[in-house]
């Protein structure tokens, strides 16, 4: 299909542009504190497939904005991405070693470092919204701190730690204890983690793009919808790859929601319940953009990569 | 002195004014996770000198804005000075279980929701400053977000731990070694530190009160100045306070910087030394002040009553 061969160049193009400008940015020379920033440098440039900077520039640009009027905004939700990840990895958090088979930043740095980078990145990222010359720069950082705080990715990621009984919280604390008694209430619950967890950033990422194009409200509100369908269709399809993929092609071990009793998809709804319920989520999306204009056309085929990729 | 206990009414109303709204802020009814709330409200609301908001308020009330205009940049401050404590005290940071006598963040709740609960409250410092009706909103979140961030609070940080031995950092790592042999040297290191750490957003907190009132810009780097050194001032006696007040003044073990072999003013120059530090830091500020409207006076108390506070 060459809509998905002018998608793949587009997303290569794109990283290659937010790796270089994110790279430029995240120097280390004449900064206060050297070490710090190589810790931030070090995380953001670790790798991904910069998915939340890609949503930016397709939606910015295919409503009409500049490359640049983009690049401000494509950077502030990456740089939000790399702390959640970064303070994620702590022991006391997920406790994991490896990112993308390297040294999460803890272990190559140490915790201190790691949270004060983490810190640090979040203060950077509404920095940048707050250049004079960012159209909607206000009310982009409203969209970015609403996103990725309290009653989004922050919060996600708190009814996530309950639901693996780190802590009491709640509903969430019973979701393995009603998993098998009551399915419809617990993809409820499942779904609402993973709506604040990582949908909020990849909703704001569209967001943001078309905030960037300033986009009248209504364009606004059908690409959120959009965003909001295809951030869940994302994670069922991460779980799905879990169960299917092989450590090689995914870049990771396979079989660990399995092995560490995660409650997913595929486990509450068996493979193809899962893979059903992405594909209705793309129905959606696409449902959602019908009416916009055509130059928005890369984020269908987007919605389509996402529950076919195998990594 | 009647200027004083004009001043001491002024600190006690914006105290009562801020803990209000703070209070009712941070509630946790109809959240995500009451849980994360909880531990924000927690850390917020126990207590503190709030000087943080009274500078904003006296700064800006004193250059015509309203109380109104002054409050979300007054929140927004007080929550990433919460935030930057609940950080610190983590095992991995300074590694506290008290704070004004009342269990931390982490003690109170766990390690994993302290994390967070600092996460979510840098956000919505952020989301407070963005809102809509707010007179120079940006402006604002450029302020905080470069005051609290790497080359602010956030890179201080790192400059203190280096300086406690923590780990290897340029300059920094050497300075009890050579503090023996160049004072000099060893005095600008520790001011680089607490200008960063501590400084930058008392700083930050005139500047928001200054953009509260739409001053200009010369008035702006007059107060800018004058927070400069009313900020190492503050740090200064705080040091002089450690080895000359008790603990049923001061709230917390005095000694401590001793016990620790901390690097501090008194260490370096001597008590009568660090004293006429701090008388020549609230010159400076006083200085600063010339020619500014008389409305600002309160600011001038201020800074004298930095340096004969006893606790």
């Amino acid at each position: 299909m060459s809509e998905v061969s002018t998608l793949t160049t587009m997303q290569s193009l794109c990283r290659d542009r937010i790796d270089a400008r994110l790279s430029q940015w995240l120097s280390s020379t004449d900064k206060l504190s050297p070490r710090l920033w190589e810790a931030m440098r070090y995380s953001v440039l670790l790798g991904g497939k910069r998915l939340r900077p890609l949503l930016v520039y397709l939606t910015g640009t295919g409503l009409g904005a500049s490359l640049d009027d983009c690049d401000r905004p494509a950077m502030a939700v990456e740089l939000i991405h790399a702390y959640s990840l970064i303070h994620d990895d702590l022991p006391a958090m997920d406790d994991d070693a490896l990112r993308r088979g390297q040294p999460t930043c803890h272990m190559a740095f140490d915790e201190a470092t790691a949270i004060l980078a983490g810190d640090g990145l979040q203060s950077l990222a509404f920095e940048l919204l707050a250049h004079p010359d960012q159209h909607n720069g206000l009310a982009m950082v409203r969209v970015l701190a609403q996103s990725s705080g309290p009653e989004g990715m922050v919060g996600g990621q708190m009814l996530d730690l309950a639901a693996e009984g780190q802590f009491f919280e709640g509903t969430a604390r019973s979701l393995e204890e009603r998993s098998a008694n009551d399915p419809a209430w617990t993809q409820q619950a499942l779904e609402q983690i993973h709506r604040h967890k990582t949908g909020a950033l990849i909703q704001a990422s569209v967001h943001l793009g078309a905030l960037a194009a300033q986009a009248p409200d209504n364009i606004q509100q059908a690409l959120i919808h959009y965003a909001s369908a295809i951030g869940l269709a994302f994670q069922v399809q991460d779980d799905i790859l879990d169960i299917i993929s092989t450590p090689e092609v995914l870049g990771k071990q396979t079989g660990a929601d399995i092995a560490h009793d995660k409650l997913t998809y595929p486990a509450l709804l068996g493979l193809d319940g899962a893979r059903s319920l992405a594909a209705t989520l793309v129905d959606e999306a696409e449902a959602a953009l019908s009416g916009l204009p055509s130059s928005l056309d890369p984020l269908r085929t987007l919605a389509h990569y996402i529950i076919s990729r195998d990594h």
